[in-house]
């Protein structure tokens, strides 16, 4: 019940997709009389889909991680992961802290045996389609075993996902010939290259968007800057294309005349239907929305939630792990 | 005279530069009778404001930096800036391989005393202005010292092109409070602020297109990776854009009648008006021309290397160095 806006947007997410989609239940997990009030009498037409769990506690948006684990055991989160841990919820969607959402969530939850690192996994618009990038942030100075698991676990989640039997995976590098790069990028690059996902070589920035691979592989904090950077350009695009538009009488006419095509455009790479990003390698199913959400964007990561959970991500990723693991014995 | 495009748009630039400013003198390098057949008849008008200097071999742009250095001793990139380090010319520009033009510079110039490291440091548009931002990929795991020298000649910079005698800098992060980031940035920020230099903290990468400091530092591969970033997603921008104005007889009307407002937004965000990215740090001028660059473009980065030139940009960095040294002497 946290993010920037707090239960009234994620409230009334819940209940638009529960009206829509009938093969889910929900459980609010937060101050019980707050959502009591929140939902009012919307509630009463989903009966036992929509349940609420009690939480005393918030983790603040600028909470440390280290006092959110600490000092905060019935906060929202919390209480949210544990329901995964105990096996009575099938995912958690949160718009809270990021970084006290892993934390926490690595803590209860534990990760999948084979699995060092946790990873932040997006999926972004391109010109041929969509990619799958992580890490996103929940690590920085990645080594290239860590890149490798990376690849591993972006690659089963595009391929559940996509239902795309073997997702092409690229590795994100200031240049595409093989003497470029850091040394972990370079041994990633060894790594993938003997294993048996199917590994295309390096990606670079505008690549991305371009003409990517399935999974775009990288280091959280260069995927963090790639990242937000793109959030930054694509807002400065919008700034400047609405200050044209607003010039004078004439262009404001043009506007109105091109306002259909700007919408279908506008809508074409609405990051809000990109929201829902996955924590992946834990031992359950935790999804990250977006802090500013609102109730259409926390929507899609519900339904983000609803994929992995009908498709058992985490368990898909612990067989690719084993089978991984025979293949290198076997060898 | 490299560059994808060869001599051919080079040349041209630079006859339209001569002809628009009257205080600039070009020696283009490059094979003589290629050079003298580019110019025709066009150059006889500018006296000794364009002269030739023959160089018989060319650096490919996909030629490793090492083997350009040994084997290419003759090239026009080498010839060039050879001419910078016998004083017969102020700046070189090129449009030529980015890896091998950084190498060959720093051998025959050198870095200034005090300079480890040199950058490479280009401007960017922004919402309420523009940005210098370094490293873009001259160095890959930089330290907290490398990023503090980056600052203070982005610094020097920013404030000679700009006439702005203060210049703030931020460091590029994945957060912008304290306690995020690797140790690198970390260690960086406390030697920033203890320094005189403008520190204003960190950015993140939204913040470097919507509101950041006059100056935005960050290692090479991360500098790299935003840069590529930021073209990938303007140029999928345009591509969505241009597809829903394409899409039926309406939305091409409306384009017709939106032209001179999307023509007046395109020339607001050409990436050809900022292209001039400048290696700094060496004894001498060097500015690179993004490869692809035409005619308008190559103007451009050569009126850059005309405002470092005025500016004397090396002596300032140097000067900036010694008064850095003195006042942690002095303490």
């Amino acid at each position: 019940m946290g993010g920037d806006h707090g239960p009234r947007v994620t409230v009334s997410a819940a209940l638009h997709i529960l009206a829509r989609q009938s093969d889910i239940r929900l459980i609010l997990v937060g101050d019980q009389a707050t959502l009591e009030a929140a939902i009012g009498d919307a509630g009463a037409r989903f009966g036992d889909r929509l349940n609420i769990q009690h939480a005393s506690q918030v983790v603040a948006m600028d909470e440390l991680p280290s006092q959110a684990l600490r000092g905060k055991k019935d906060s929202s989160m919390r209480v949210a992961i544990n329901l995964v841990k105990e096996g009575r919820a099938h995912a958690c969607v949160s718009a809270g802290n990021t970084g006290a959402l892993m934390a926490t969530a690595r803590f209860v939850l534990k990760t999948l045996p084979g699995i060092d690192r946790p990873a932040i996994c997006t999926i972004l618009p391109t010109v041929t389609g969509h990619t799958h990038v992580l890490d996103l942030g929940a690590n920085i100075d990645s080594t290239a075993e860590h890149l490798f698991e990376f690849a591993v676990m972006g690659s089963v989640l595009a391929s559940a996902v996509d239902n795309n039997p073997r997702p092409s995976v690229g590795l994100l590098n200031i240049g595409e010939e093989e003497i470029k790069g850091n040394e972990q990028v370079k041994q990633a690059a060894r790594l993938l290259g003997e294993s048996e996902l199917n590994y295309i070589g390096f990606v670079e920035g505008d690549g991305i968007y371009l003409d990517p691979p399935d999974v775009v592989v990288c280091d959280g904090f260069i995927g963090n800057v790639m990242l937000k950077t793109s959030e930054g350009v694509a807002k400065m695009f919008v700034h400047y294309l609405k200050r044209e538009f607003r010039r004078n009488i004439f262009s404001k006419l043009s506007a109105l005349i091109a306002m259909p095509v700007l919408k279908s455009f506008g809508k074409r790479l609405d990051p809000r239907a990109y929201n829902g990003a996955s924590l992946l390698g834990l031992q359950g199913i935790v999804i990250k929305s977006h802090g500013s959400a609102d109730d259409y964007a926390f929507g899609k990561a519900i339904l983000v939630a609803r994929t992995e959970a009908i498709k058992n991500v985490p368990r898909l990723i612990s067989d690719k792990l084993e089978a991984q693991l025979k293949r290198k014995e076997a060898s």
